[in-house]
């Protein structure tokens, strides 16, 4: 796989930019009958794994807050359930929301996005509390390895709202401004034709409520979680995303979890053709 | 230690509140001789632990980024670091930056937070890009167990100006809302009397640019790294902070690592020597 995370992105179109968020919750452990321990964790995602490459999916997002809390050995599952995956050929969205200034970065930037590490995905979550600007030395480091990274923009929780809804000096939200920083900065050689750099908007978040309109967000891939589960099935989709839908990662993970393991394949298919429906 | 840190860190004042950053940064790493792989990681940040112990240092915060980067062995390391320290009876707060949702926030607090974790600390540092009130799974479990939370208010890098100066409906900064959420709940029950939960505010930041004035802010813990670094001398602490100066933490990191580790015991005597002058 020597081509980048960008255009491996660029070439997946509709359906194809289904993504499946691998969530091992305590309480999806508990009700698929796993240990909640590293060991269950492992198992849970490696049939996650399975059911999605058996369904087509090319793209999946594991959740680390999920490993993080097993300790030592739950990062050490996470470490070989994303090599495993890349080998067999998928898309690995680490979803890390990190965030921090200088050195601290690039030391997140390294643990996600460097060739051979042991955390290496093929893109990351980031957190620009601190500025987009302080994201850039991750920037840098996926523009030389053909990472890419999706900044934090608008999130569909209450409490978001607040912060991401305030007024910049220049009259943006929070919001509108990290998704133009981001923007400025995705047209950046050598990835310059491809969709390295985005933003995660949630699925169900009323953008016009951040003032993210369809022009802010033109061009920008989006990814976007929390369908399925929240409330927004993948049907609404385009009704939600308009002509931005083209650009974006539309995410499903408690509803592809389910309560048990059976029938995990069907519901990768149903997700599957909901989305092939649309185009 | 079966008191919990707000109850432990409301013991301690004037220098005995200085706390030594571990942050193995590579550069580091480099001039002290070590390799950067976890091994000279741990090497590292067992030479500065005894020095801060030998020092009367009482609290500490590893950088989290810089262990990270160096995969599971470098988590590991970390692990062992904060076991071994809190053993030798110092408080740890884990500089992690986390932030998340619901079920996700939750296991980022289990994993810096429950008792018998791998990765347990005495305190976490969060963000809240996603509201305050996001990070709530966090202050449960910190009431619960007696351990701390420090949000990040506002930073001193300029690329965070923007965001954390952004005005809110309500006519607040943003970094205003942030301390303000958080100095809301830090009179919760059980550990109303005692500073369980703050705010992290750069030593070096410009406090009048972001509206946090001494009143927004009387009463909450403030977590300042930046120290003797980034161009502010323990020295200017008082002056920095004027009547908030007893709650604050100040934190130096670089000026105590230098460039070897000969003379690390000076560094941390001097700097302890510092902030004694001041009380």
């Amino acid at each position: 796989m020597s081509s980048s995370f960008g255009a491996r992105l660029s070439a997946l179109h509709g359906p194809e930019r289904l993504c499946v968020g691998i969530d091992p919750h305590p309480s999806t452990l508990e009700s698929w009958g796993l240990s909640d321990n590293a060991e269950g964790t492992g198992e849970f995602a490696r049939v996650v794994v399975d059911a999605a490459i058996a369904g087509g999916i090319r793209l999946i997002k594991p959740q680390v807050a999920l490993f993080e809390r097993q300790g030592v050995s739950g990062m050490s599952v996470l470490s070989n359930l994303m090599s495993s995956a890349r080998e067999r050929g998928l898309l690995v969205i680490a979803d890390v929301k990190r965030g921090d200034i200088g050195t601290s970065l690039a030391g997140y930037a390294q643990a996600w996005l460097e060739s051979g590490s042991d955390f290496e995905a093929d893109a990351m979550t980031a957190v620009a509390y601190q500025g987009v600007g302080s994201l850039e030395p991750a920037f840098s480091l996926a523009a030389e390895r053909g990472k890419g990274v999706f900044v934090l923009a608008a999130t569909s929780n209450s409490e978001g709202w607040a912060i991401q809804s305030a007024t910049t000096k220049e009259g943006d939200s929070v919001a509108q401004r990290v998704v133009s920083d981001v923007a400025q900065r995705s047209i950046r050689a050598p990835h310059f034709d491809s969709e390295w750099l985005g933003v995660v908007i949630g699925a169900t978040t009323d953008r016009t409520q951040f003032r993210l309109g369809d022009s802010v967000l033109s061009g920008v891939p989006i990814l976007a979680p929390g369908f399925g589960a929240q409330g927004v099935s993948l049907k609404d989709l385009t009704v939600r995303f308009g002509s931005l839908s083209a650009n974006v990662i539309p995410t499903v993970s408690r509803s592809v979890a389910g309560d048990s393991r059976e029938g995990i394949d069907q519901r990768v298919s149903a997700h599957f053709g909901e989305v092939q429906a649309l185009w």
